[in-house]
């Protein structure tokens, strides 16, 4: 089983895939840590190709077809590399100063579409609400299990997005402990007892500078402290703790502002890598959510994190967040 | 003036290049934030253009040879496009919810050889052992000025290393503040009143499934929670909470089984990408280096950081430190 480890410096869990290959060229990684996958032409995700994939876990079908195979829309299935195992409870270990744990908690794989070469800007309108309503459930899905205590969903584009494979997909992660990176949030909650994200809404409202875009339902804006040059984030208006609370109104608008958004952003910036992150409140931990509220980060990726970030946690941004800003407004009323 | 903006959610600084180019296509970083140097093909790292830099720090020249001119060995410029500067005090600013400050502090880079393809692994020990010996003197020099609170050395290579130059460098950056990503190490001083660096190689050294060499002055381990693929520590096991206070012999038994342990790796890991780093005491903050004690981090990198790591804090190894180390000390072995 893998296993979390505690990193003592940082304060942090680490996964370690200790059930891997005991030398490193063999299957399923080779010895950079890259999945062999991912190197050769075959695709697992294509329609056809389901045999090669875990049976799935939930998925939105054609009439008449049948689990598994072919005439699918979009399909969830568990990651064949998953770090997590949701099996037993949570058990802490201690060896001398070393902590670890199992890893408890469930990772998936929700591929987008049957076919390879589309991409979430080349999807029809209700192919995008298809995969908001799937990744919708699986928040709520695995909320239901109390021994999960973080959903975190995820999608990697390109190489310097880490993408391991180019067919189209997000992913769920379900995790036995709540990750230390957001405790801003809390911090923030206990000290003035107001949600940090509302308040951030208000004031970017006010100053203007940082705004992408506004619908009815969703504000788009490059935060303050962009971490990323063009990070951009597409938080609701109304306060809500839990993506798995997004309504149908709510999808459709999403839908609707990711796709114009997207296509923008990728037209705007030569068409780059990113990471689109669902930031969300913990589940099935008492009083925790109240001071949270979801949003969507989408952060794209030119150049790797490197000496600097990864040893100190500063990242540095070349570009302002008020400068992104104007030019990402500019593409987005291009395609509007 | 380059701006500290805090990050709200993670509770951490982000470094943002204000003053940077208005228009992201300008000079000199283009839209994705890479500087253009990085993609033509001039080096000004390269003897002969010492004018293409600002002017040097420190240097070790050949006799007779002038400043910011060829002959030199190793040489000290302020990083042209850096995001900092040491002038003034540190000025935090508020704008509601926002917090801001200058970026007051260091960024310093270390031309380690004036031949443009030579790396780490092909130096002379002389060589070696003057570029450690510059790292020591930049080290204490920044550690003089009161203003500076953490001085982080480190070198970035290869394209998933995020190195933007090819010809080898390391760089020093002094910033106005402690990173909170090494809080753990104060945590456990306080709680255990111990140098939690110390207790690691004790019980590494009575484990020894995850060391990967040992010397009279160092010990090299996979560590126990590794975030990265054959992730190294070069620790001295004499505890020292600053690298600057490194001895020369010290530095001659650094600079040998860096040598060997950097060829070892390449060999062993075909070429990767990696980022070394230094990790050291807070400077300049009364009673903050008690439970410190420097070490080099080795990070090779093979895949980068994603939408699980950026989002969660969480890194997934997929090789455990225990595998990882049986085959650094085999390759280690044959390069001895």
């Amino acid at each position: 089983m893998p296993e979390l480890r505690k990193d003592l410096v940082r304060n942090e869990w680490v996964v370690i895939a200790t059930d891997r290959a005991l030398r490193p060229n063999d299957f399923p990684i080779n010895k950079q840590g890259v999945h062999n996958l991912a190197i050769n032409g075959f695709c697992p995700f294509c329609e056809g190709n389901e045999a090669n994939t875990p049976p799935e876990i939930a998925v939105v079908r054609k009439p008449d077809t049948a689990p598994n195979g072919p005439g699918w829309m979009v399909r969830t299935i568990p990651n064949k590399f998953s770090a997590f195992e949701l099996e037993g409870e949570l058990q802490q270990n201690r060896t001398g100063i070393n902590e670890s744990c199992n890893g408890l908690g469930r990772h998936e794989v929700v591929v987008e579409t049957p076919e390879h070469h589309l991409e979430l800007q080349d999807y029809t309108m209700e192919r995008i609400e298809l995969v908001l309503s799937t990744l919708k459930g699986r928040y709520n899905d695995l909320a239901r299990d109390e021994r999960i205590k973080y959903i975190h969903i995820y999608k990697n584009r390109g190489l310097f997005g880490g993408a391991s494979l180019a067919h189209s997909h997000s992913q769920v992660v379900g995790l036995p402990m709540v990750p230390e990176t957001r405790h801003g949030i809390e911090d923030y909650y206990h000290k003035t007892g107001h949600c940090l994200i509302c308040d951030m809404i208000k004031q970017e409202l006010e100053d203007g500078s940082r705004i992408v875009a506004e619908t009815e339902d969703f504000l788009l804006i490059c935060p303050y402290a962009s971490r990323f040059s063009y990070e951009t984030w597409i938080i609701p208006r109304h306060h809500t703790p839990h993506f798995g609370a997004i309504t149908s109104d709510q999808i459709t608008a999403l839908a609707s502002i990711s796709k114009q958004f997207i296509t923008a952003m990728l037209d705007c910036l030569d068409n780059p890598s990113y990471n689109l992150m669902i930031n969300t409140a913990p589940v099935n931990v008492q009083f925790a959510s109240a001071g949270y509220h979801w949003y969507i980060e989408v952060a794209p990726r030119f150049i790797v994190t490197a000496g600097l970030e990864i040893g100190t946690g500063y990242y540095v941004n070349p570009v302002a967040p008020e400068i992104s800003a104007v030019m990402l407004r500019e593409y987005l009323q291009q395609h509007e």
